[in-house]
């Protein structure tokens, strides 16, 4: 995770972000029913073939509208950035869950949230990499607090104590401490019987973010 | 990644395996274009909400299909299992990119891709976790030489040396060793300018599929 740097992100007011957030995010949230479903059916070939037309006939209807090349983040002054397009927790867009990220009293950043077949790898199982996509962002959220501080990810080591079952989970994270550039955070998922997997990230403040030099040192 | 342990997977025919891919692929081909298109467009309200009425209708009768339980995978007999509904690789899952990846002469695994903006994270860069998400499978491919050998990932360790811009990417891993039920792969995500991301993962033999102990010690 790294932001704050991209002079490409446009600013948009907070009513602005809030109207286009009404238009767009229940598209997502349709598109997103659509995946599980084209996903898991079993329609016949017919229904399946016209099923594609109409899918290809509202994407042309969509795509005359002009497509943005910038469509993944906003910034609103005086706000964390809006992730908009987030993979993780975009609200426009379709393959994020999307997560719902809340920071609590203790500090810790805490999610609940629920994967079903599209996030499938071993039969019955939330595939082993987006477990650790889901924790590189909750780490990243924590070690940035809430996204008010710019840094990036240096590494990121996940540990998979057993299976995680699609379904209903849970996903912590915090910072462990801060040592120079450096900040260390940690964190897990939890199905209803326990962690299922564990995350240790290291996150790095850009160099642009650093504190100038005094003058007479420049 | 793990497999082979699930009594709950189909198994089907090869020749099933091919009509059903050829039915149900291109849906799945149809709806990651309606995701990109969904996510960029700048379409005003009207549009919008006709195309929210209109996926809501193909999701309906999808569904009306029948929606089966276990879409992941099937067995196919004599081969290695075709994982059709896999987050990354899956032919039949919207949300996978899908990679596809080949074992190369000198004993490596490959794949070429696209990832656009719905795996963006940062502006303009693939989120981390999906440069995780990828290796993931990617290094579980080569420590299970193309799902041939049943494994589960203990741990992974992802090193970003710099940002992924989304585009066209290459990834590549490779088995670095065996040493008793434990193997160790590592791999790479890159573009045209090099090395972005690397990463380094044990993998672990499952107890079930260890060499049984002699008959008179049991």
């Amino acid at each position: 995770m790294q932001f704050g740097s991209g002079s490409k992100v446009p600013t948009i007011s907070a009513e602005d972000r809030d109207r286009l957030t009404a238009r767009y995010a229940p598209l997502a949230a349709a598109v997103r029913d659509l995946i599980d479903a084209s996903l898991r059916t079993e329609a016949d070939g017919a229904v399946v073939d016209d099923a594609c037309a109409q899918v290809r006939a509202v994407t042309e209807a969509l795509r005359a509208g002009g497509l943005s090349d910038a469509p993944g983040m906003r910034y609103v002054t005086g706000e964390p950035p809006t992730p908009w397009g987030n993979t993780v927790v975009g609200l426009r867009n379709p393959i994020a869950p999307p997560l719902a990220i809340r920071r609590d009293d203790d500090g810790r950043y805490r999610t609940d949230f629920h994967l079903g077949a599209p996030y499938e790898g071993p039969p019955g199982l939330v595939h082993g990499g987006v477990s650790a996509l889901v924790l590189d962002h909750l780490l990243g959220e924590a070690a940035s607090d809430g996204m008010t501080r710019p840094l990036y990810t240096g590494t990121i080591t996940v540990k998979y104590l057993r299976g995680t079952p699609l379904g209903a989970l849970r996903g912590e994270a915090w910072t462990h401490h801060r040592e120079g550039v450096k900040t260390i955070a940690r964190g897990h998922l939890c199905d209803a019987q326990g962690v299922t997997v564990e995350a240790e990230g290291v996150f790095i403040l850009p160099a642009w973010a650093r504190d100038p030099a005094p003058a007479g040192e420049r």
